[in-house]
């Protein structure tokens, strides 16, 4: 099936790279030049290492998320899934056709072992990373007794208006890339692999990344219109890393050494509301200027917010409500999250607005004091929430990483 | 409000440009080597013009789609919601921000007079193109005698499964950038302005162009993972436009001289289903070959097909039923489309399965000589309908484009 492959069109050059538009922008400066900037873009993420990827990789700009129930009863199925799984995983991240499942060698009688959407693009920076839910952990797969304490369910929070169908899930799967269709592919491959052991639970596409990862990258706007994640943890902050990102030998289970908790949040925005809001007040709200993303006591976007500072009359010039004071490492004892979220636009709600907002995703070392505290705080006093809601819910421990093509996704937890 | 302008930050240069993917390769390329391609993906395209941009335009890799019913019941609050629009329209689609409306000078005590996601943002190729609903010309707004002929109700297609809420509209605009948060900045600002006038009815998010519209593009492939729109009318056709894409002087009234028509359908596609059919089968349905997007009765993709040519046993090698053959201008007296579409994942569907497929748009000079007869054959036969159904329908008159700043969309109509 060498006309079905990518690596196959890979080969032929650049006369067999699909022009579709930034990958091929990036393609075309790959061969042409070199740089660090187009591989960035459209190259490949290594796959296997003592972590996972797709955590302090660079934030891709691009999202597709996936949840999955497990339907299959059977144990051995379910870590036969995550081994053919892990193959794929190896395989597309690379740039590569999922693989042979199914149809072996091209057989025109059998489904394609690909289906072919990405065909001829390049690997885009694809990353893929798996969380179990805690919902794995109930008694169906013997794993009861291997929950780990730092996966303990998230508290209620004020405020909230959660809907079930759109959180939890038995398993999930990042895949961020620069490409969107590189990303959908990845998730939809999965999810054709795993047909009769698991069934989607729901999916969320992101178009745009809120923050940054690495000191490379400048930071985003969230669709608020405000520079978002100017404080994030990045890789290039080792110590912290170590502190607040990765579980660490004695925090729990064995088998989460060198794993992260992943928290996510969708959170729908009243864009129509904020957007009627004057630009002092939603200053005031975020404790921040709008147009560079220095805080209200700066002038540049890093400086150090002084929340100490008081104006003419008295009072703080960052309010006390406002989202950069609660959500601020001081406010916690110095605890810190990796968020790396995504700009969603699912439509419109039906009474005439968009469905629009962020799909929050953080990373850390244990939410119960990192995201929990952090999330009490802001849910009881932020200001920005009269302009927010959260409605889904996500909690997942993401293992370590794969570190050869003998091991698989969740090797230590299942053996 | 300096702070708060595209334009102010594009001063500063590179520092100033947020990174934001794509949009920040092409900027540095920008910079650093003012290429062909690079404008192409970040660049301007002209706002002003005979006909509206977004058509012919080389179909840019994302768009935001969305209908608007009119709420206000004054002509000439329409009118001056048009004509504000399109003062907005002309300055985003230049990588400005909205402009003044609300807010004028940047006071703080109104609202920003732009939402702030898209500041920092290179252009990206944004086009905005504005299209007229049928149920515009009702006696609201003293229309109903400027209704074109072929602006005739769509008949009813077997198989179809319209949903009322995501079909239709007074009016409607297409996006289409090459960065997703700049497209949507634009939609989301034009429904900020036309608050109290008109409420968004749908909106959908296209992330992959599926067709090409010049010949300078590569053909992309469709969510089935087949090369689609192979065979599409393309900018360089100049008689093929003039026949079938634009309305000229005798067609209808005089104020749609210039404009095209626009059917929209989104067509959800069973993909689970879809990839679990033979290779050989897929290729069957469409009569084309999965990996190079050859006819099967050649070995390149823009082989002209042989309708005629039968196999070992006396059958057609392109089946009967084959997509291809049904949709071919040969089977149509050579009536055309320039069709424009996007892949869409909406998340999934509470089934356990993705709610993807393709938001089909089609221009074309008259739909009842183009659009519907195709439809109705393929309606009919067509093998792929077993796995696709759709779900929304639109048709748009879109005028002629806007000449200069004392223009605006929809003026001959009004006027």
């Amino acid at each position: 099936m060498s006309g079905l492959s990518r690596r196959g069109l890979f080969g032929l050059g650049v006369a067999g790279v699909a022009a579709v538009g930034a990958g091929a922008v990036a393609t075309r400066a790959l061969v042409d030049e070199p740089v660090a900037h187009a591989s960035s873009t459209s190259g490949p993420v290594p796959f296997y290492g003592s972590h996972q990827a797709g955590i302090t990789t660079p934030a891709q700009d691009r999202l597709h998320f996936v949840t999955f129930d497990v339907v299959t009863k059977e144990r051995a199925e379910l870590v036969g899934l995550l081994q053919d799984w892990t193959a794929a995983a190896a395989r597309m991240t690379q740039g590569k056709d999922a693989g042979t499942f199914g149809a072996v060698g091209g057989d025109p009688e059998a489904p394609p072992d690909d289906t072919g959407e990405a065909l001829g693009l390049p690997p885009s920076g694809l990353t893929l990373t798996i969380g179990f839910g805690a919902s794995l952990f109930d008694d169906r797969f013997g794993l009861a007794d291997r929950r780990p304490p730092a996966l303990a369910d998230l508290p209620a929070f004020p405020g909230e208006d959660l809907q079930k169908e759109i959180s939890g899930g038995d398993l999930c799967v990042q895949a961020c890339a620069n490409d969107p269709q590189v990303a959908v592919h990845a998730i939809r491959n999965l999810a054709r692999i795993g047909f009769g052991k698991v069934a989607v639970r729901y999916s969320q596409l992101g178009f745009g990344r809120t923050s940054s990862t690495s000191r490379a990258q400048a930071t985003p706007r969230n669709l608020m219109g405000f520079k978002d994640g100017t404080n994030n943890m990045k890789l290039e902050d080792t110590a912290m890393l170590r502190d607040y990102l990765w579980a660490a030998p004695g925090d729990g289970p064995s088998w989460m050494d060198g794993g992260s908790y992943l928290v996510t949040r969708k959170i729908r925005m009243h864009v129509e509301t904020w957007d009627r809001a004057p630009l002092a007040e939603q200053q005031a709200i975020f404790g921040r200027d709008k147009g560079k993303g220095a805080p209200l006591t700066g002038t540049n976007e890093f400086d150090a917010p002084d929340f100490a500072k008081t104006g003419p009359d008295g009072t703080p010039v960052i309010a006390a409500d406002a989202h950069v004071r609660l959500a601020h490492p001081s406010s916690h004892g110095g605890a810190r999250l990796l968020r790396r979220g995504y700009n969603f636009v699912d439509g419109s709600d039906g009474l005439g607005r968009l469905d629009a907002g962020l799909f929050f995703m953080a990373y850390q070392r244990d939410p119960r004091t990192q995201f929990v505290p952090i999330q009490k705080t802001l849910s009881a006093k932020d200001a920005l929430n009269e302009y927010i809601k959260h409605v889904s819910t996500g909690l997942f421990a993401c293992p370590p990483g794969v570190v050869d093509a003998g091991d698989y996704w969740g090797r230590a937890l299942f053996s």
